[in-house]
């Protein structure tokens, strides 16, 4: 089970932050001892929109390797729909992953083509702009298409993060993350 | 107004992204023009509990400029609790400061002599080790003791960023970021 985290310039942290928690805890809280992951960039290093310099371990890396891609969202993603390097990279994954997205990620996902006739959601400022990639635009946290599995704004991410747990691990262990993240419970 | 959010290895990404990302949207969605803030580390670059290498823009710089300081926490804090170094560099704040923490970061507010006569709170895991430095040990979310304020376990850092939002800029700047983080409206 490989697992891409996909970082980018002016991305929100939080964005990004949410789902990587819950998920490495798979890891790091003895679940699974096979899941690996990456956090990937376009470059060696990205600042965050608050101003947070960050370091990939992967860079521009081949993505085919991953099961699945989380795409956070920010301002970033403004320049990120019209970057066709970028895109292209996304899109070079492997046909049989699970993109995954978050807030304004999902649009990425959009211009890279993964949500044709695919229900999606994305934060709720955004949802007349998800409407150029889908007919099917979601108001639910979290949206299930299968391959493709989008979440809300921002901090809808830890959301997204929990769920995708439990669809890889279980329902028991997604309940024991959660309480050790000391979320809503 | 200037903010220092305090960043050391082995600190857990999401206890300090939570509290981050509301905070610095007072600035960022033009709330407060004047608010400023660092991310400030012992050393020039620390990695994450799950591994992502992150830059400070301060490095072991003087805290007495802060009116807010803002201790996560994570694995690392065992180490911190008996690193005099980090200890005095956080003791050596402006008296005037408000010492903020969440999750183990209470431990380190603790060691460093702040919590004397304070009711505060930890991750619930954590509450026997709090004891240790004050009889006034709090289950609630969210402990506001004057110029101590501490919050439960990871996720709770966007609660106490949240809460910190509203006592800095009022109940209707916290409702418009809360709203924006797409956070339990």
């Amino acid at each position: 089970m490989k697992f891409a985290f996909i970082v980018y310039e002016n991305m929100t942290l939080l964005d990004f932050a949410g789902a990587y928690d819950p998920l490495t805890r798979l890891k790091s809280m003895g679940f699974m001892q096979d899941f690996a992951y990456d956090v990937c960039a376009p470059k060696e290093s990205v600042r965050t929109f608050e101003g947070l310099e960050i370091k990939p371990n992967k860079v521009k890396n081949d993505l085919r390797e991953y099961d699945y891609l989380f795409i956070p969202g920010g301002n970033g993603i403004a320049a990120l729909l019209t970057d066709e390097a970028f895109l292209t990279w996304v899109q070079n994954s492997s046909p049989h992953a699970v993109m995954t997205a978050v807030c304004g990620g999902a649009l990425v996902l959009g211009a890279s083509g993964f949500l044709k006739d695919k229900e999606a959601t994305t934060h709720p400022n955004l949802m007349q702009y998800l409407k150029k990639y889908t007919d099917q635009v979601s108001q639910a946290r979290v949206v299930d298409s299968g391959n493709v599995i989008t979440a809300g704004g921002v901090t809808a991410s830890i959301d997204l993060g929990l769920y995708l747990c439990e669809k890889i691990a279980g329902s028991e262990v997604r309940k024991k993350i959660q309480k050790q993240m000391d979320y809503l419970l």
